[in-house]
C-alpha cells in the first residue's frame, strides 16, 4: 500500500479518455455535441459506464437517469462524491462537465491501482441533463437528486425539440431504479473548468470556489406603436426598439453603480417588425443578473425595476416581464473549501478564493451535504464553444487537487456530514 | 362644355375602383399584397390599364414597365402628368400608391365625361417597383424614367426572392417599347397618404409638400467577444450589444441635441449569439437619419460616426459601417407648391405646407419637371399595414385638390416646363 499523500493521477490516461468521450458526437474537430438524453448522450453514458464497470464499481442509475459509481470504504455509509455531467451544449467543447466526471474516474483509478483504501466509500457521479440546454432549467438532475423537484414533475418537462424527458429516458435506457431524491453524499467536490477569465488573468492554476453567484433572468415584452421612420416626428413615437436600447444600457449602468461582483448582460434582443424604416412596434430581450450577495442583488432587480416603470411612463410603451430564472446566491461548505486551498498549497500550485459566476450541479448537492469546486482556467474565458480549452498541465493539476482532496476530506471527521 | 372651375371628381366611382384595385392580392380583409412584377402585379396592372382603354387614352408601356395613359390636349407637347404606383409591400394598405394613380384616371374620367379640354395633354402615370420591397432600390421605376439608373442595371437587379427584375417583367408581359429615361412631363403631381401622423393631429384635410427629406440609411455590424455573462467581470467585456444599444440611444440623443425637422430610426436590431447568458460576440443594426437640409443632415450623420468612433475605442470592439441608402433632400417647384395651396383655398379645404418623411416618385420627377406632392391624412399615420386608412371624404378632398391643380396648371406657362 502507498503513502495516500505521494498519490497522483495519471496525466496522459486523463487525456485519453477526454479525447475518447469527445470524439463521440464530434463538433467542429475539438468540440461536442450531446444534448441531453438524445443518441450521442446514450453513446457517451455508455462509454462512461464502461470504464466505471472497468474499474469493478458498484453503479447505481435513479429514476432522472443520474449515475453514480461507488468503490467501497473501510467503514460503511454515504460515499465521498465527485462528478459533474457529461451532456453538454449544441456547440459545446470537451471539459465543460466532462472533466469533472473522467477526473473522478481517474481518481478512483488512482486509489484501485495503486492499492490504497478509504475509511469510508468514494464515488464519481454523472448528472442528467445539466445544460438544461434540451430540457429546461439547467441543473435539472441534481435538482432531482437534492429533492428540490418532483421526480414525477422533471419526467414530463417538454424538449425544446417537443420530446418529453421520461420517454427519451426510456428511449435511451438510462431510466434506473435508484429513489430519487437521493441518499445525500457524505461530502461532494466538483472539479470544473472556470468558464471564465479570472484565473488566465491572474496567471492563477486553481481555484477554490467560495459559492455560486445568485441569478436572475428577466425577460421583457415592451409594446410600442409601429410608425413610419421618415414621417414620425420624434414626440409622437411610442418606440419599442428604443425603449430596448434603454434597459440594455441601464443594466450596464446598474453594475458602474454598484461595483463589487455585479454582473448585468442582455444576451437576447429582438425587434418586430424589424425593418430599416419603422418604428419597432415590439422588442423583447433579456436581462441577466447576478451577485454573490442577495441583497445586492435584490437591490440591482429594485434598480431595474424602477428603470422599466420611468421607461413606460417617459415613452408611452407597455413592458411586460417574466421571470425566466431566480436563485439566490450558494455559500458552499468552508471546511471543504479550506480543505482544498490546503491541498493547493500542499501540492505547490497556486491557488485564489473566487465565486462561480456559473451555475453548477454542486450548488444543488450543497443543498444537502458539505460541498466545495475547485477551477481550472479557460482559456480567454471561453467555454460552450468547440474552442474551449485547458492546458493539459492545468486540467492535471485540477485532477490531483480533487484527488488529494477528496483524501484529506475522508480522513477528517465531518460535522455537517451524515457519518 | 363646362365651366372647368366648377367641376368635381365622382367620390363613389374612384371609391369604387379602389375597392376593385383592393381585392386583386387581397391581405388580411382590408390590406392589398401586390409586390412588384408578380401575378398580383400583373393582375393589378391589367385592371388599372383596362380602365385606361375604357377612356380612349393612349398608352404607352417603357423598357422598365412603366405606364403612362395620355389624353390629348388643344395643343401638342409632352402631357402635364399625374400618378403614382400600384406595386404594394407584403403587408400593405389600399391607399399608398394606388390613390394616386386611381384618383388620376378619375380625374382624367371626369374631364372627359364632362367634355372639358385642356391646353396641353393630360396623362396618369404608374410607375414600377415603388416600393422596393421586392426589388431594391425603391421608387426603381421613376428613377430609370428620369435617367437616374440605366435601363440595362435595372434589368438585371436581383429580388429578395432571387428572381431578375427584366425577366419577371417578360414573365408578366409588361416590358414595353418606349425608350427610358423618358420625355420629361411639362409637369407632375402625385397625391399621396401621408403616412405619418401630422395632417390627423393638427385637424386639417390637405399637406402641400415643399419636397422630401434627404434620407441616410447605414447598417453597423458590431464585433465584440463572446463570453459568459455571469464569470466573466464588465471590465473585461466587448459585448456588442451593449455598443449595439449605445448607438440607438445615441441616435435619438442627436434628434434631442439638434431638434427641428431631425429624425433618427434603428428599426432593426440583431444580436448573435442571441442567448440570454451569453455576452453579445456580434450585433448589426440600422440607423435612418432624415432631415429636410442637407446640411443638417450631414452634421447629424458627422455626429453618429464620431460615437461610433468612441465606442470602438471605449468598448473594445470592431464597427464595420455599410451606407444602405443615401439622397439628398429634394425640394418641390414653389409656383407647384404655390398653384396646389391656392387650390385649397379655392375649394374650402384647410391645408398646411410640410415635407415628405417618405420618399416618393415625385422626388425623381423632380429631377426633370415641375413637381409637387399633395397628402391626405393617414389615421393614426399608420401605413405599410391593411390598417392603413383614410376617411372617404378627404380621399375625394384630396382627389378634387389634384384635379384642380393639374388645370390650374394647365392654363399657366410654366417657365421651368417644356412648353
Amino acid at each position: 500500500m502507498t503513502d495516500s499523500q505521494s498519490l497522483r493521477i495519471n496525466g496522459d490516461r486523463l487525456m485519453q479518455r477526454i479525447e475518447d468521450l469527445a470524439t463521440i458526437g464530434p463538433h467542429e474537430d475539438t468540440g461536442s455535441c450531446r444534448l441531453a438524453l438524445t443518441d450521442e448522450d446514450r453513446d457517451g453514458r455508455d462509454l462512461v459506464v464502461t470504464w466505471m464497470k472497468d474499474l469493478g464499481l458498484e453503479i447505481t442509475i435513479d429514476g432522472i437517469g443520474n449515475v453514480i459509481a461507488t468503490r467501497p470504504g473501510l467503514l460503511d455509509g454515504p460515499p465521498t462524491l465527485t462528478g459533474s455531467h457529461i451532456d453538454t451544449v449544441a456547440t459545446g467543447g470537451r471539459y465543460d462537465g466532462n472533466l469533472g466526471v473522467l477526473a473522478g474516474i481517474e481518481m478512483i483509478e488512482t486509489l484501485v491501482e495503486n492499492d490504497v483504501s478509504t475509511r469510508y466509500p468514494v464515488g464519481v457521479a454523472f448528472f442528467t441533463d445539466e445544460e438544461g440546454a434540451r430540457f429546461p432549467p439547467d441543473m435539472l438532475g441534481s435538482l432531482v437528486y437534492v429533492g428540490g423537484l418532483a421526480l414525477e414533475q422533471a419526467l414530463e418537462v417538454e424538449g425544446i425539440d417537443g420530446a418529453i424527458l421520461g420517454e427519451e429516458l426510456d428511449r435511451i435506457g438510462y431510466r434506473g431504479a435508484a429513489p430519487c431524491p437521493g441518499i445525500p453524499p457524505r461530502a461532494f467536490i466538483e472539479l470544473h473548468i472556470e468558464q471564465g477569465p479570472l484565473l488566465e488573468d491572474e496567471g492563477i492554476i486553481i481555484g477554490t470556489v467560495t459559492g455560486v453567484q445568485g441569478i436572475s433572468w428577466t425577460e421583457y415584452s415592451i409594446k410600442g406603436q409601429s410608425n413610419h421612420a421618415g414621417t414620425t416626428p420624434m414626440h409622437l413615437r411610442h418606440d419599442a426598439g428604443y425603449v430596448a436600447a434603454r434597459i440594455t444600457t441601464e443594466a450596464r449602468d446598474i453594475t458602474e453603480r454598484m461595483g463589487g461582483r455585479q454582473v448585468a448582460t442582455v444576451g437576447r434582443m429582438q425587434f418586430q417588425p424589424d425593418l430599416v424604416n419603422v418604428v419597432a412596434r415590439e422588442a423583447k430581450l433579456t436581462v441577466d443578473l447576478r451577485n454573490t450577495d442577495e441583497s445586492l442583488l435584490v437591490d440591482a432587480e429594485n434598480q431595474m425595476k424602477s428603470c422599466i416603470n420611468s421607461l413606460e411612463e417617459s415613452e408611452g410603451v407597455i413592458i411586460d416581464s417574466r421571470s425566466l430564472a431566480r436563485f439566490e446566491p450558494v455559500v458552499f461548505d468552508t471546511e471543504v473549501v479550506d480543505i482544498i486551498s490546503e491541498t493547493c498549497s500542499q501540492l505547490g500550485h497556486s491557488s485564489m478564493t473566487m465565486p462561480s459566476g456559473a451555475g453548477h450541479d454542486a450548488q444543488m448537492l450543497a443543498r444537502v451535504c458539505p460541498t466545495g469546486m475547485i477551477f481550472v482556467p479557460s482559456q480567454n474565458g471561453i467555454s460552450h464553444n468547440p474552442s474551449e480549452h485547458t492546458d493539459r498541465e492545468d486540467l492535471i493539476a485540477g485532477a490531483n487537487v480533487l484527488l488529494q482532496s477528496i483524501l484529506a476530506l475522508d480522513a477528517k471527521d465531518l460535522p455537517g456530514a451524515e457519518q
